[in-house]
């Protein structure tokens, strides 16, 4: 097993009367237009799910065949797939990154190798060459660092499996850096519905990959793995007007992220790395006791150091809207001046 | 791999202007009740789903701990998660039954041995000894053969995990010969919600045993597999008025099959076994050319010859109302005196 609670998530941070800066689902609940398609299927659910039209519009919205597409029940089952497809490979995970991949690849039986990354930012040198299971988060969680195409596509090998986490790319306007619309030997690309639209809760995401991974994952996912709500909310959300308005949300979350961002550095808070992600990752010496003290004063935060590589002084935010951030920044401003009303 | 086609559905059978007689969803959608608490679960949807009160909902349904219980992503899933979570056991398979747990096992990479019972009837000697890891459905699909209790306590031995596959026994009147309540070393039980609600294509279900083996399962259970709208029907499909309502209906489509069946017998179709499920199974010769004359009038029957242990010459007819089971019976009865419009 893991010597960091790699099952720790920011789901288990919130609480009642708590406002969530602990998890990274951007929507309170999802659109308008979304709630109703989902409504209208709920007559429609006695019938087993059928993700044919999902991978056809998954593959469209990415300029694939629909042979490349596998919808899973989010990303979560993505990694779990991975790791008993793949049984018997050297996997290395570089951290810090999302913890669900180590332990989809622990719960499968593999040994795990961890590379970290000292300044956040990917080194492919740091990859060892006979790893043949590599998996990097793109922008990443929780650093919030989005990696160089470029420097993903240095880590492609002959017989490698290269597993690219683009969970949160939806969020980084005009998607940069993302490998999802090339067909890339060994290149394995997920993505996820969950944090855009506000849907966490219907498990929906997909993996981009050539035909004969998609195959080899296809045949370990349990049969209708993916509800008929899932595969009809990624039909909707594939569609050109869902992407426009995905854009603009990332436009949004950005102006956001820069707010909380300088906000930030105005008092003196270490923001690490360039956050281009939905989140911002922050360094303050006794993070774990100003998180304590948050929560006291209502804000629930995500703390860090049960990621690999981070310590107990990282704190990961959520980006959220202006009046939000004003009053977190006031709110984290006292903490650290120690006047919270945690002790 | 199997000599069967054990990926093979009703759900494949079905089509455009076919009357559906090939998957045993009672239901064709969920009841208002059911329809509408779902309906207000979509705004909760941007949280990560949470299983605890679908857990501690089928604890009480059943009289047990709710560390006995694993809610699943449909019965699919626990077949899945026990192939993997007893890796490098002896698995044998009772057979004629449901093909998932098979292919599950299979998947897994399982050598999986078969015990064909003869005459449909469970008899505990036909399993070997050194069996570990042994499936059994009950009441059977595709046989509709319900095996008493006492047999199935019969097959308990130290050591070995004995899977019951209840996913219909909520279809029986009074859930008779189920070991749902008791908590017998290394019997594990499935149900599913599918069947009886018309919510297929929400994948809703639930593993019982004893609290070790729900742990090993919750261990190679990829997070979050459960949808947040799955667990809330979970929670709905297990309030007292929902039992009754569940009751109401098996004993209603108790009724409906006696009338199918008698109307068999009456045209000289042979049943096979006592069926007490929503569904039948017939022997006709050349039940194959049968079925495709009955698409051609109209009518979906699921096809018996990808069953291990079944022959071309079964079918398997889902349980319907009165009027849709009398226009079937004389559909069939046209097409055995060799006049449908299929030739």
């Amino acid at each position: 097993m893991s010597d960091y609670d790699l099952h720790h998530h920011g789901d288990q941070e919130v609480g009642a009367g708590l406002v969530d800066l602990a998890v990274n689902v951007r929507l309170p609940k999802p659109p308008e237009w979304l709630r109703r398609e989902l409504a209208e299927a709920l007559d429609d659910l006695a019938a087993y799910p059928n993700p044919v039209a999902a991978a056809e519009a998954v593959a469209t919205r990415h300029r694939r065949d629909s042979g490349e597409v596998l919808i899973t029940a989010g990303a979560a089952e993505a990694f779990t797939l991975l790791a008993r497809a793949f049984r018997g490979r050297n996997a290395v995970v570089v951290h810090p990154q999302f913890t669900e991949p180590e332990a989809a690849l622990l719960a499968a039986g593999h040994e795990v190798r961890r590379v970290v990354l000292p300044d956040f930012v990917l080194d492919p040198a740091l990859v060892p060459g006979d790893a043949d299971l590599v998996f990097v988060g793109n922008p990443t969680n929780p650093t919030s660092v989005l990696h160089p195409a470029e420097a993903l596509r240095a880590l492609v090998r002959p017989g490698r499996v290269l597993v690219v986490d683009e969970a949160f790319l939806d969020a980084v306007p005009g998607e940069p850096e993302s490998l999802a619309e090339e067909t890339l030997s060994g290149v394995v690309v997920i993505r996820s519905l969950t944090k855009t639209w506000g849907i966490a809760g219907l498990r929906a995401g997909y993996v981009l990959a050539e035909a004969e991974i998609i195959e080899r994952l296809r045949a370990v996912q349990p049969p209708w793995s993916v509800s008929s709500l899932a595969a009809r909310a990624v039909v909707a959300c594939c569609r050109p007007a869902a992407l426009d308005e995905a854009d603009k949300l990332a436009v949004a979350g950005e102006r956001d992220r820069e707010r909380l961002v300088a906000g930030l550095r105005e008092r003196g808070v270490e923001v690490a790395g360039e956050p281009r992600g939905p989140f911002v990752l922050i360094r303050i010496p006794g993070a774990d006791r100003v998180r304590e003290r948050l929560r006291a004063t209502g804000y629930a935060v995500r703390r860090g150091d049960t990621f690999p590589g981070l310590s107990r002084d990282y704190l990961r935010l959520a980006v959220r809207d202006e009046a939000t951030t004003a009053r977190f920044l006031r709110a984290l401003e006292l903490t650290m001046n120690g006047s919270g009303q945690g002790e």
